[in-house]
């Protein structure tokens, strides 16, 4: 099989393509990229490397450079520093040069990492994306954020550092887990609400055949979620200005997973939950129908994601993260919320609302 | 006391301008951006803090915001993974936000790992270089390299960062070892010979006001220097091309410090001793007459740096670092040389050749 579709990313620092279509080894084998690099670097986690050891092998098959394998821990857990230098140790000791050619392979925590290790190798070397999972098809693996976790915060270190080119197989998707699908829909729900509302309606009308791994679907929301992202990265690609409104969600997300615990709910089911809220912020500020709410509460639990705060959350602990929430600045609550379905917006809301959006969703 | 010079910087991801000077606490707090910045994280070393504190003590004398003070050891050996996570635990726990703006205060050390905390902190903050020895001014803090040293090889772990700003302050100069006068008079003369023949043969005639702490002749080479290096960055943002042309001297200099032990030698000595041996490899592939290899050794002398390669160096293992530097591509050995005294190139040199003009400097 080869490439179905070729999304460009157009940035001020770089262009580059997201490829789409199935068992995309060979095509990745035969790239420009790779044939240009003096080594290749795997970075994959444990459970990955067993579970597409085929697709890891068809990879390599004819490559004639040196390749470095690093095999990471599998968890968000390993988001740390240490696996940072064992990306980095691994590739000084193979003494990788500054054509050197990092290669992500895994979800949102690998590539998140070996984006980084990428960024930072020499002061910066070329990365591509192979997303295994939904979530990092449809959102981390596009857009070039970079990071690893810090004892006092998730994320808090990291570089913008775009890939190289982005390979969206959809036949990696066959083995996900059904909790991991869900919470990579929870990002296709959040495209559609706020740019697309074809595609938030589609989501209301086929989340049986996308919960199926329907290989047409999962196609189609890629694609699309692709596209939009690409269109809002391109506009502003180090999240100064509209980029924001890719957090639709995020903020009372980002608070649940830190008062849950990380690894309690998954980042897309924080998200899932998150949409519904912010859907209801924006109907207490009299920007969309209640209605409206209804339809969003009714996608996101087709999705069989969380859609009421859980009693193991708090109220004033989630107002408090959301306070340290490194989107927000200087102590102002920030949040984007909807003017229509398919249509978002950042305003600044007086914490008391929030706090009464939370409290009406247990 | 006031700025004196301002020189652009013109790049393509931004603009920032070196502003040259004496005593220029008041300048730096009245600025744009540190009026505008959300805190303030000042970082330098535990030497610095002490010589330095009433030019500290002014800078902050009204200013309004919060300020984050990190205090790192003093010395390369704390160029490391420990130190920066210093940096970036104080700013977390003093839960500094996007808008923040750190502060590098000291030399090359402080300088590459300041800016690469503020690089990687949130995915890149603000950041202010005010070089405190000659070195940084005329060379480290502009030009947005950023890094610190990893086990297994120097600055090998980094990030390009520009500054928004750079003060260099010729006061600070005036408590500078002789030593480390002399190492930063190095890199001046680098410039000269790279760039601006004018620049060297007043280094020729001038040294002794130089190695006099003369402010009139300091303001003058760090003015020469920073429009040298501005104008090649302004070129090569990222090193691909004409920035190279910054190494000269460096291949030899960066190997004499890797094997007589970081620490030896400093940078500066490394720099002038291969400043002399880029000579004499000019001179024997035909590019330059004797008696100009004769002059580059006069002047590197005059400085106090050393122009022989010592007996604890062995050639093998110097030509063995100059194979793993990161600056050679795939086993090939790159040097600048000097086309003529002002004027250098790159040239891909038999490692038979080095050897010989190492054998030849001893």
């Amino acid at each position: 099989m080869s490439v179905l579709y070729e999304i460009p990313v157009e940035l001020h620092s770089s262009r580059y393509r997201v490829m789409l279509g199935s068992e995309l080894s060979t095509s990745i084998q035969s790239s420009e990229l790779f044939q240009a690099a003096s080594q290749i670097i795997l970075v994959t986690n444990s459970t990955l490397e067993v579970l597409y050891s085929p697709f890891i092998e068809l990879l390599f098959k004819e490559v004639t450079q040196a390749v470095v394998r690093v095999t990471l821990a599998d968890g968000e857990h390993y988001k740390t520093w240490a696996s940072l230098d064992k990306i980095h140790s691994a590739m000084l000791a193979a003494k990788c040069d500054r054509n050197c050619l990092v290669l992500a392979f895994g979800g949102g925590v690998v590539g998140d990492i070996a984006g980084f290790a990428a960024a930072t190798y020499m002061r910066g070397v070329k990365f591509v994306q192979i997303p295994t999972t939904l979530l990092a098809q449809v959102d981390s693996s596009v857009g070039g954020k970079t990071a690893i976790n810090h004892p006092l915060g998730k994320n808090m270190i990291g570089a913008f550092h775009q890939p190289s080119a982005v390979y969206a197989d959809m036949a990696l998707l066959q083995t996900l887990p059904k909790r991991e699908l869900s919470a990579g829909i929870a990002e296709v729900i959040k495209h559609g609400l706020l740019a697309d509302r074809a595609l938030f309606d589609w989501l209301h009308l086929n989340m049986s055949a996308l919960l199926a791994f329907n290989p047409t679907a999962l196609l189609h929301v890629v694609k699309r979620s692709v596209e939009i992202k690409a269109k809002i990265v391109g506009e502003d690609e180090t999240e100064t200005g509209v980029r924001a409104l890719l957090n639709l969600g995020h903020t009372f997300g980002h608070a649940l997973e830190a008062v849950l615990g990380y690894g309690s709910w998954l980042h897309g089911e924080a998200v899932g939950c998150g949409l519904v809220l912010a859907g209801k912020l924006s109907q207490r500020l009299g920007m969309i129908h209640p209605t409206q709410v209804q339809k969003i509460e009714e996608v996101v639990a087709s999705a069989h994601l969380p859609v009421r705060v859980p009693a193991e959350a708090p109220t004033q602990a989630l107002l408090e993260a959301m306070l340290h929430d490194k989107k927000n600045q200087q102590g102002q609550l920030r949040f984007v919320v909807l003017e229509a379905l398919g249509k978002a917006t950042v305003q600044t809301v007086p914490l008391a609302l929030a706090k009464e959006v939370i409290d009406k969703s247990r």
